[in-house]
């Protein structure tokens, strides 16, 4: 199974990690690849010492920094949406997305930082979190072609 | 062919269920899983008297009840865009959402209703429409694994 | 691989047709079913005469004609964000949409513009560019069938 992670919406990245822990445990094979905004979700929680002209100074703090940080695409209401969304789900158990990421590295899943989007947003490869690896649209196409279900979220 | 149906935007509910409707008549089974917002469209159009918390009270309302309600996720226009493109739809003779989640059920589709966004969200069995059944990520990953055509919409 | 492009945002547009180049350079078959938004990178730059009554003139005028008037899901900023955006691709040389749709036709990707949403946002084959396709649901459903990838972007 092969998921393209676009979005870094809340209720996005959580369809996402929820299908792909899924399909971990069913003892498939899974990747996850994520691009532009998604690539957030794979940023470390905390500000790091890099390089960065203006602008990519600017994009990095205008986006979440890492899965904690991301927010529903509807209802959200200033973070109070998500913010009650993640108390429901505590009281469901249902791990929240920074739970379902760990889970599915841990868990044998693939998760690729699109190198293109890296360049084009200025994150560095010190700014994301271990455990993943780099690649651009050949990476991606050869995991998609040996998959039997390939979603776009 | 298997189909998430993750948004409830009037735009994307049409293309979900055009393409689901079209597979059909293709003599092709095709399923539709509703979770997150998508879950809506399968909600009655009127109240159902059941319990509920302040927070459930509070989502259940904020959503559309049923595809009836869904709205453009562009040009909508407070209203008036998703009016003007249904007197369209009705001179090219292209059915409303609410008819082609009808057929598609009538036709023998499958549309499932994600339990875990209706422990999320709050909605109930009873508020849903008949013709449906209820599964998980693991139910979407069985039609999914079977399916020659999967998509996230 | 085939691809339903609905969305007319910029990064979105960028995502499908990076994924359609790099399948069609691997020597894969490659299809781009423009739906609903997605429609309007297909049109022509410039005012083409058509008769058109009230409403299609109004949708006409409120929707981007051609990828190179298309703005970012995100961080748009009034067209600020594109415009930074555009500037860094340049640095990277990363091609624009409008150069990626073109080189797509060139390389011989199959372009489809869906007739059904012509008809509902009044839009005439004339303002649309050459090298294309028209199709509906049928057409999209015999490519995807036959392709390995598809997706919904």
């Amino acid at each position: 199974m092969s998921i393209i992670l676009f979005s870094n919406d809340f209720d996005k990245v959580m369809a996402a990690f929820i299908i792909g822990n899924g399909a971990l445990s069913m003892g498939k094979k899974a990747s996850i690849f994520c691009t532009f905004w998604g690539l957030n979700i794979l940023r470390k929680d905390y500000k790091v010492d890099v390089k960065k002209n203006f602008i990519e100074k600017m994009f990095g703090m205008m986006m979440p920094r890492g899965a904690k940080e991301i927010t529903l695409s509807k209802l959200n209401m200033l973070g109070m949406g998500t913010k009650m969304m993640r108390g429901i789900m505590k009281k469901y158990n249902v791990y929240p997305p920074e739970e379902l990421l760990k889970m599915f590295i841990q868990n044998g899943g693939k998760v690729i930082a699109c190198s293109m989007t890296m360049n084009l947003m200025g994150i560095k490869r010190e700014e994301l979190i271990d455990g993943i690896e780099e690649g651009g649209v050949g990476t991606y196409l050869s995991f998609a072609e040996k998959s039997g279900i390939n979603l776009f979220i």
